[in-house]
């Protein structure tokens, strides 16, 4: 049970540091992992400069939008595949590879911070499809999107 | 007319100083415009370590592909704005947001230079539409895409 | 008070009316509106024959699908609009076209009846945007969709 | 060779055959193959009372144009299926789900008949994508789309 519990705690370290560090372009986004729970997964970044895309109004750039949601239905879909193995079981890591990926752009990126989340609404043998969703530290809604994908 | 062809110049000279230099975000992507010919602009970037998504595989992150692919399309539509209006013409930028953006990925984005164009099929009052495409340095389409866009 | 209420009323009996005679393909679908409120509208149809695309496997054709979900889409703007205006006021349709559409089909579209809601995500003075999702008479989801449309 | 041609002709009449009376809601839109060449395979329709989604202004539903593309890439993922094989194979259909589906609404469906086309952009083991149009009988391009299917 400990060691069930371990397990499952070094596949998220591991995970987290495969998002965080090993994946350069999310350490450009600035990426951190705020949950791997399957049913609410979730990755946060700061506002910083580089990551305008409109300078007179200190709006996020919209590829920086379309670039989270991507990553955080691709987080949603390893938190999800996580989840069905048994919590002792050697957990591979599928190999995945986005298929298409809709954004739509609801509100202008204005924020401090962004959390962005997404759910798993389909996952078979072969594809994989997610809604995605951000907001902005004072909860609006910036943008919404889903994504399919194929796995293993 | 030697002033309108400087002033028509002069904007594009305007253009480019806006999307290489004073958008920070691309800036982190290394966007440089290739063309402004408004039936086939052109922008384009160099691999770098930073853009990648996975490194055993040393492939570009599908968030750069879509970044580049939303600029692409913003840029294509900013020429055909101006290549509406007679030469002379005080020329001021449109203001533009994006309403949705879609991204189909067709291969793996390796590559040491990539470039993409756009092309405008809808261009109203108040929306725009474009294609987008993005190709390696080998010619092999990466990805295509769709945008539409609230203008004026 | 029993004016506006028999206002607001007729209203929605003119939408009823032209959603489901009015509209000719909308027939075809054999759609019918089940709810008018603009936190939940609802539209339904049931299973007919001519709306199968796979006679072996006796489940919808995807066109149904995406049409349906155009159709609530534009219906749950109408009821958002609609809502806004006080209920004394004089309404006017809005004049309103799809700009894009996407849908997502996460089942095969298998049932005796179907209901399909949409939620207005972002409503301006020009652009509204909508996610919306279909669920047979067994409460699975079939498809989901998101869709921007010009209004006013 | 006769009978090769004479098979690979059989095929394509049993694929007519499929799209035009098999599938129910297909000959609802009352679509006719006009090519098979896997490079410009092409359906049309005629304009008829029953498709119309706006009486006062006589322009096609919008369901229709998405029912059409879909159909229109699809039958060009069976031609692109079709044109890998010897032509003296035997030749299986293949099994194939519509994963999303992105429109693009480009002009009022307006017009006396219809033809839309679909060119397969990536045709996989697993995955196809296929770009689609739609235009009518003036040659004005109605709408553009792009989809993603599960084959095989």
């Amino acid at each position: 049970m400990a060691q069930a519990r371990t397990s499952r705690h070094a596949v998220q370290q591991q995970m987290r540091r495969i998002f965080e560090e090993i994946v350069p372009f999310n350490r450009v986004l600035g990426l951190k992992v705020v949950s791997f729970d399957p049913k609410a997964p979730r990755v946060r970044f700061d506002m910083r400069p580089e990551l305008i895309g409109n300078p007179s109004r200190q709006i996020l750039h919209g590829g920086v939008i379309s670039a989270v949601l991507d990553v955080a239905a691709g987080f949603a879909i390893h938190c999800a595949i996580l989840d069905r193995h048994p919590p002792q079981a050697r957990i591979e890591f599928p190999k995945m590879g986005t298929v298409d990926l809709r954004v739509d752009y609801l509100r202008p990126g204005r924020g401090r911070h962004f959390e962005a989340t997404a759910r798993v609404v389909r996952l078979g043998n072969r594809i994989a499809v997610t809604h995605m969703e951000m907001a902005n530290d004072a909860g609006e809604l910036i943008a919404t999107g889903s994504a399919a994908y194929v796995v293993g």
